[in-house]
């Protein structure tokens, strides 16, 4: 595969980084680290985020399932989300490989991830030249998924509901994994935005 | 200009987005978008963030400025920025160029920006096969400043005074200016966190 090529490590990985903005946003974190179903990854908390690791299937379902365990009705909800594989300086360890793409949450996600979401993304990868049409091909499954992409300044702009959302993540480190060596996706997925009714 | 010879535009940018975790949270974002001095830079604000573009050290002292201006003692503040120039895709207009690289937030910055803060950041370039020497680099940069980095998953973390970090990633993006054709800082800053007390 051409994704083991720079180092032969093949794992990807997110650090997911919550911000449910509220008084008592610390409980609302944790409580969603808790029940999220890590049995398939490899899982670490700092100060900033959690850092899930393991295949890509199953590094996806980690990260929705924790961004649909936060969410409630009516507090505005901002995930932060850092998809990255092939970084040349990254390690061997710290991960969970099966061989199965196990996707733990995938019930809870879609039972629960059908509300609206409003995402700014960008899709990075390194080493090539031709960087800038692969970007557009990203984009472009954004458009065939039902995403709505619209261009704005440093990033690109979706609309879906969550489950949608996640499963175009999905689809996207899939295909960059058959693709390309070293990407990242810098992803932040907002929910309950006072600024849309001002709209 | 090496940054200018991919497209011919020589601008800078930032996407910059606030999340105080407290209730009143949009009075917070909106005060300080108010009261940051933005004669220097262009300016939109859209759902996710405020954008400003102009010259590089205009572009830092804004998004400093709208920093140091949400911050208070107790809040656990996050900022989310996303400094850029280059992209292939970028457009001519919105900006403001005077040549003169003017921070009209300086005093306030260096007044009120003494405070600690934590960062979580990755440095970005694209279209060249030295990228990760790069990156080592602007790494090293911020030992010299007195960051402290320290190696993560998918980043690296900075600690020091807000003045101080804001003012490293003027110096990094200055660097970048004059050696890259393309490039992206993500970093998040953190102030006021609760898992602080627990370490």
């Amino acid at each position: 595969m051409a994704s083991c090529a720079t180092n032969g490590i093949d794992i990807t990985g997110v650090r997911a980084s919550l911000y449910p903005m509220r008084a008592d946003f610390a409980k609302q974190i944790l409580e969603s680290v808790a029940v999220t179903d890590t049995s398939a990854v490899w899982q670490q908390t700092d100060l900033f985020s959690t850092v899930y690791r393991g295949e890509s299937a199953s590094v996806v379902d980690a990260a929705a399932g924790l961004f649909v365990n936060a969410y409630d009705t009516t507090t505005h909800l901002v995930g932060e989300f850092t998809f990255s594989k092939g970084c040349p300086g990254d390690i061997a360890g710290d991960s969970y490989l099966t061989g199965q793409q196990l996707r733990p949450n995938a019930a809870v996600i879609k039972e629960k991830g059908d509300f609206l979401v409003h995402c700014k993304y960008s899709f990075y990868t390194f080493g090539r030249d031709d960087y800038m049409t692969e970007i557009e091909h990203i984009v472009t499954m954004a458009a065939d998924a039902g995403l709505q992409p619209e261009h704005a300044h440093y990033c690109t702009f979706l609309t879906g509901t969550a489950a949608q959302l996640f499963n175009y993540f999905a689809e996207i480190l899939a295909y960059a994994h058959d693709h390309m060596s070293h990407y990242v996706v810098e992803a932040t997925v907002s929910v309950n935005s006072p600024s849309l009714e001002e709209n």
